[in-house]
């Protein structure tokens, strides 16, 4: 069938990316995009920056408006204009126009939905109060600023750690507002494992952001005596209390799925739009793309919802190529994300250790410390890199990154990786650029690589920084293998200490029948134990990631 | 055969790797490292950053001594310590002590010979005069030094534009000598294609840097009258006459195969050692690695020298697995380098257009210029990136990028995707990590990937900066589709001008007997034009790269 008209329901990211694609596609096909806010082609990515002052300027983060869409892609833009209904035997959708109430039919050949995700707001006794916030659209942060602005706020609690909570909560402590963070988890940023969040942990605290973990709100009220807060009172359950005169709600998104449900689309199990590889929804002349559909993580192949702006971009021009009669494919998400928190940068890609046992996938779990770049040129910053790979083929399965420099570059490589469905061989073997400034000759992912390899190859076994506390003194002796320096800066409970150096000549010193967990600082060196132990005859494992991976993820952090 | 002894001929890259793996290894094994030089393990790569003051202290440059790998590795490191011959019968090689000159034999049950490459110095008159000097190890740095503070050196002359010769210009220039670099061919960096090395002229330039291109050194000369040099006046072919007071030749370097070529070990036509997957040599109990050898291409095949400490480290490691008995494999090299230049960062991998057209292998080129995050972020800078790939099957064949930020987190996805086998339509669906700092929704690897499938589906055709000059203004037109403040800033001679957004009501102004080669400033919107043009039923190609590529390809830099 030839397609003359398309509607695009939603006009940011999937759909202005959809409609962007159709028009160069087809010059005939007249291309309807229904916008129910005020801008399309938004960066709502950008949202916190324009809080904190980071971006300037509201028409930095406005990419298109109706008007330059109209000239450049001949699309026929309605802003303000909110899709009711789709009639699927009559081929036409329902408009209301927001503004002036007026309704009206609009037919269609194809249709795109990309009507995205609405931010969660549970029942929480007074989450309605004002002054109550969450983001999500350039309204939404305007509202933001002019509360800040009329109410002269000081103090700002961001509820949800997640990655709008924390962009948010930098972003106001940069405005200068005095910020708390409560989670209800023990963790902030769920897509990582505890020790890598941990990090996270640090720098909110250094950087003078209050944090509660594990404590949920368990409501929002009025100033009682002796409080003051312009916005509420934040309880949370274990009692504490907190004056907020801004809140910012940052619990996760639901997609919005009320316009396909109405339609009789199927939805998935995980709440969003069901759609076949190439965007189709259950109706063959209806696609859908972005934050409001499901999709498969193509490492446990679970069906659920990555609201990202990437795969919706990328997910727009493939509906518009299907539109069309092509046949380009959605393959799934590897749930690639990264989040800049004050100087830390913390990225992730594939799956993590949650995910893995949800899925009955077995792995192991490798941690390790490597410079950004070469140590003997300035400025090189450590990252504390993770990797999960298959144990019987060692292939890659999920990384994570935490570090001041050279974190995005790293979780890119591996990203690609996954998606080449590389082993911890081709990551050992990767030729990476290398100069001083940019990298080592064994890159950090090379390291990860072949450190990995070891243990596939069965020439060390690993310890993790949770079986620590439970290791029994009478079957087991922890190995501190630093040098004296080192262990003045802190130790791990119980640890006895042989340095690297001399452990060859004081082998005697370590009983037969106990086995050996031996650490160091990253991992490297009690690497470089553990292989002259077990020449040795001892049973041994090397703790992965050794002090640093152990001392963060210990730490209780105090804010 | 058990491996009793081992023995390792150069203590630097390729050969401390392979020794270290070896005792990770083996407990039992005896090792032995001679290393002719007074220096094992030192960093080569950081060396020109020393002599700029960059890296402060020669300590830095040291990764290892003598005595911390006796004591770390249990290895017997003998420095200043020349292997003049092999037995291969008797298993023993032949040892000269530089400084009492004394000589052994050490008996070996395995050999791995790390020996290098030397600095290439071609016959030119002059060339051995004082105050000349390669860059290899940390004496030629000190000696750099030591004569730039006995002779208050206050102009260098860089004799060759490859990475240490660049390198070396930045470092001198960074010191505050009045730097030339002189290049007999027409472009500095043979591993980029022309139009990419233009950015490196321009950089030199821009940071006060003389630059003869396409002029090679006729010879070395004493000053004549009115002259002044403290090292030589260096006379190009053209009869220019440079005054040097330093001159530091970065001519390439050439595999040091002495020692296996005196043992009757197969040597390669491109002139290195010849070794197979297990980088064992054409005798079963020696092996090889590093600058020595001649390795694989993966892209054309070819056997070519590749003189690179990322892949000498590794070589080190695998060579040390097989001398054990195992089966780990060197696959051969995509030559995958970066290099920074003042602000600048250029990087390669895989391929260029020429080595593609010497191995006879078809492609296309492409350029793109998108910025290294965000743009509605502060801080992003454009990146020119160059992608080559199979016309039949869309196959990745190599990259080149150059820019300010994000160069080398681009090379190294690209190198990724090159060993994993990747097309342009894995490009365009890679996930990469996206944060407003960081990236785009579609990063730049994203877009080369989909500009590709254009080009692949053929939907658009490429012209290349190259072709333009030759256009015939009776069969082609220049249409240029930018809007005019950006005209004001610059045009292509003869280019006729409709800004995009006016295009469709104005394609009556067009021929439809011309062939239409449309452009912009980086090729993008150029593109949206190539697509309504072509829908009218016009003849058309989109040069690649724009007016940002044809005009950096094309300038003359002026120093």
């Amino acid at each position: 069938m030839t397609v003359r008209r398309l509607v695009i329901v939603g006009g940011v990211a999937g759909g202005a990316s959809a409609a962007a694609r159709a028009r160069r596609l087809s010059e005939s096909c007249g291309i309807v995009v229904f916008e129910r806010g005020p801008h399309v082609s938004f960066a709502n990515c950008g949202l916190p920056y324009f809080v904190g002052g980071e971006i300037a300027e509201t028409d930095s983060l406005l990419l298109q408006t109706p008007d330059s869409l109209r000239s450049r892609f001949n699309l026929d833009v309605r802003v303000n204009a909110e899709v009711l209904s789709i009639d699927r035997a009559e081929h036409t959708v329902r408009v209301r126009e927001t503004q002036t109430g007026r309704e009206y039919t609009e037919p269609f050949d194809a249709l795109v939905l990309s009507t995205g995700a609405t931010p969660l707001r549970p029942p929480i006794p007074g989450i309605d109060r004002p002054g109550h916030f969450t983001v999500r659209n350039i309204p939404d942060v305007e509202r933001i600023l002019a509360w800040i602005g009329e109410n002269r706020s000081r103090r700002s609690v961001v509820v949800g750690g997640g990655y709008i909570g924390l962009e948010m909560a930098e972003q106001l402590s940069r405005r200068g507002l005095a910020t708390t963070v409560v989670e209800a988890s023990p963790q902030v940023m769920a897509p990582l494992d505890p020790e890598m969040a941990a990090w996270l942990h640090r720098e909110l605290v250094e950087n003078g952001v209050g944090l509660f973990l594990g404590d949920p709100v368990a409501g929002f009220e009025t100033p009682g005596p002796g409080e003051s807060a312009k916005a509420s009172v934040v309880v949370l359950r274990s009692g504490r209390r907190i004056e907020a005169d801004l809140v910012v709600l940052g619990l996760g998104v639901r997609p919005e799925v009320a316009l396909a449900r109405g339609a009789g689309l199927d939805i998935g199990a995980a709440g969003g739009v069901r759609v076949d590889e190439n965007l189709r929804t259950s109706d063959p002349s209806i696609f859908a793309v972005g934050d409001a559909i499901e999709v498969r993580d193509r490492v446990t192949g679970a069906w659920g919802i990555v609201p990202l702006a990437g795969p919706a971009n990328r997910q727009g021009r493939i509906a518009a190529d299907n539109v069309f009669g092509g046949d380009s494919r959605y393959e799934g998400t590897w749930g690639t994300a990264i989040l800049r928190l004050f100087g830390l940068a913390v990225g992730c890609t594939g799956a993590n250790e949650r995910s893995l046992r949800r899925a009955g996938i077995p792995f192991e779990a490798l941690h390790l410390h490597p410079g950004s770049h070469a140590g003997y040129f300035p400025g090189a910053e450590p990252i504390a890199l993770k990797i999960l790979f298959a144990p019987d083929t060692g292939r890659l399965l999920g990384a994570q990154a935490v570090g001041r420099d050279g974190v995005d570059k790293r979780i890119d490589v591996l990203a690609t990786a996954l998606k080449a469905g590389m082993t911890v061989h081709d990551l050992a073997e990767l030729e990476l650029a290398y100069a001083p400034p940019f990298g080592s000759a064994k890159d950090p992912v090379n390291m990860a690589g072949m450190a990995a390899q070891n243990v596939f190859a069965g020439r060390v076994r690993l310890a993790q920084w949770h079986e620590v506390a439970g290791l029994d003194p009478r079957r087991t002796v922890l190995l501190d293998v630093r040098r004296d320096d080192e262990r003045e800066r802190g130790t791990i409970p119980g640890s006895v200490h042989i340095p690297l150096d001399s452990l060859r000549r004081r082998l005697e010193e370590l009983p037969r029948d106990h086995e050996i967990v031996v650490h160091c600082q990253s991992g490297q060196r009690s690497y470089f134990a553990s292989r002259i132990l077990t020449q040795a005859g001892f049973r041994v494992r090397n703790l992965t990631g050794s002090y640093r991976t152990w001392n963060t993820a210990t730490q209780t952090p105090r804010s």
